[in-house]
């Protein structure tokens, strides 16, 4: 599987939306994993510039992360009372409220121009988060020789994923910054953590697996490993790289003590994600009563109090996604990264060999 | 650390109270992992009693585990309004709730005759949950060679446990079963996952780690061996063994398809743990409105809400203690078990060997 992508270390830089660059997914294949970018947040003609920058920009395989959600329902009553419900907080900035809110991205699902771009660019993998595409989109990408990659939070989401015969599953721990893969936000999570989700997936399915949640540093990518994944995807180890589209607020956040907090809330898009525990997620208590408008509705109204706020100076209404791992992020360039990973991993494999042998060979 | 106890694998059988039994732990200390007992549901002669038997079933080293809580506070307005939250549920089985709710179990720092018989039976190991003993208790123990554990879900509680001077530090991700281990259960908790846990404890802290939560295998041990833990604790893998005192309901739950759903919950004993989800943790929603007496007192009414149900053969509000990797438990006896857990982790270590080697000898 990683001989197909044409992987040389078991890494995956995670898409984050927003975040990650073509720039910060070329230094990361070129220097041995596999970059990747999301283009969820665009159209087909945004995400068609990005691919044709990351193809410019390396020779190396790459990955294009879609965003496959249920197509938001836009419900009027709803999103007024949210709005009446955010308004005290834009009003701490002198703004008030958007009169309305729009569906600012359109799901994979929904976008047949999105699916004709990518049938021409042919990036090397392609992955989708929340869910999975019809059953004719994923044989059109097959036929162009795409690996296919689907996020899985479950073992019900990850059976779905091998039965419509994807490559390999992302399996999301409830430690993993940004959105949570769940196909359906509404239905009873598990919350399953890196470790326990990795074996289920790996001992339940035949499907590749590669472990996503929680993971910063060699040791993390080796223990993926041990677990049987094939690779392992970190997200929030490189929001800190120079080449990430992160602004300073964010990046000063992270470096914080404020990185040991974060926070699984929907209140910043609609759906539940992992951000860094700021002012936005502290808004929890204030708006119990009301429900978040449909994904992405709500991240309208989001990206709105966060621009209010920004303009005044105060970040905390920043979606600064985070995973568990906050606290070890590492501002250093990607490619010094990947390189710094690589290192650890092998010595995590030698010390790891090491104590194994001299603790069971007694036993063994 | 491992030389010092005298343990041959790289592997520590959770406490357990209630579930775990001399017999469990002397098998798996026989065996070459850390069989343990929890005594925390017991006083100084139900412990002693259970230590004497220990002894006299192995010569190899056990732990014994106390609970470190804060002093119960009786709140009889709030553990009335409790009771008849509870009392409809007790209606259905043709109860009544107790008429009042007592402080089952006793801190171990409240328990100076729990010490003494401790610095007089002398376990090899002694770990502690929920909090630290006062340094006097601490250092009697130490003069008598004890080797000190205590359990851990954040940086800061491992701070306190390092700064105590206890020898390890149990890292408790949000994935284990049972009682988790929080210093100060009111205190916000940033749940994190053993992989992150793991992690930041090991470069934080200069304190060996023993990983625990979500470790089922010995896939499992081998990531945590790799994360820098010095060793696994592992407890739900061990409850579907014939040695452990779990009921045969406890143990039908564990094999079902609901082995698939834990919930973090205080409703059962009044403080957060994670059981499987059954009719006792679905009351969440129906006893939204009231806050659970502190515990253990509320445990007093869980266990009688039980006691009644399973009176008429329904065993849904049993304290079905189980971490998130349930579905892989296996009903073995706990030699075997542990020799399984061996050669498994035997298995990780070459495969895992071999992986690397191959992936990364490209980029190195």
């Amino acid at each position: 599987m990683l001989d197909r992508i044409g992987m040389m270390l078991p890494l995956i830089q995670a898409p984050m939306a927003g975040v990650s660059t073509p720039a910060l997914a070329a230094a990361v294949s070129d220097a041995g994993g596999l970059g990747s970018i999301g283009v969820g947040a665009t159209d087909a003609g945004g995400a068609r510039a990005m691919i044709d920058e990351l193809h410019a920009r390396t020779a190396r395989p790459f990955n294009v992360n879609f965003f496959v959600h249920a197509t938001a329902k836009s419900d009027p009553v709803r999103e007024a009372a949210w709005l009446d419900g955010l308004a005290p907080s834009f009003a701490e900035f002198g703004a008030a409220p958007p009169a309305a809110l729009r569906t600012i991205y359109t799901s994979f699902a929904d976008d047949r121009a999105m699916l004709a771009m990518l049938l021409e660019t042919r990036p090397k993998v392609v992955s989708f988060h929340f869910g999975l595409p019809s059953a004719d989109a994923l044989a059109a990408l097959r036929e162009c020789g795409i690996v296919l990659l689907a996020t899985a939070t479950s073992l019900d989401e990850a059976r779905a994923i091998e039965a419509a015969g994807i490559d390999a599953i992302v399996a999301q721990g409830i430690e993993a910054g940004g959105h949570r893969g769940l196909f359906d936000p509404a239905a009873p999570d598990d919350a399953l953590g890196t470790v326990a989700l990795t074996r289920l997936l790996v001992r339940e399915t035949r499907v590749p697996v590669i472990a996503a949640g929680g993971i910063m540093d060699g040791a993390g990518i080796a223990a993926a490993l041990a677990l049987g994944a094939i690779a392992a995807q970190l997200g929030t180890a490189f929001i800190t790289c120079p080449e990430s589209a992160a602004d300073d607020g964010y990046r000063t956040a992270l470096a914080g003590p404020g990185a040991h907090h974060t926070s699984l809330t929907p209140l910043i898009s609609g759906r539940p994600a992992r951000a860094l525990a700021n002012r936005f997620t502290q808004l929890a208590a204030h708006l119990a009563g009301h429900t978040p408008p449909d994904y992405p509705i709500a991240y309208d109204a989001g990206k709105a109090l966060h621009a209010a706020a920004k303009a005044h100076g105060e970040h905390g209404y920043g979606a600064h996604w985070a995973g568990q791992g906050a606290p070890m992020a590492r501002a250093m360039p990607a490619a010094a990264l990947v390189a710094t990973l690589a290192e650890e991993l092998a010595a995590a494999r030698s010390s790891f060999g090491s104590v194994v042998a001299g603790v069971t060979t007694v036993q063994l």
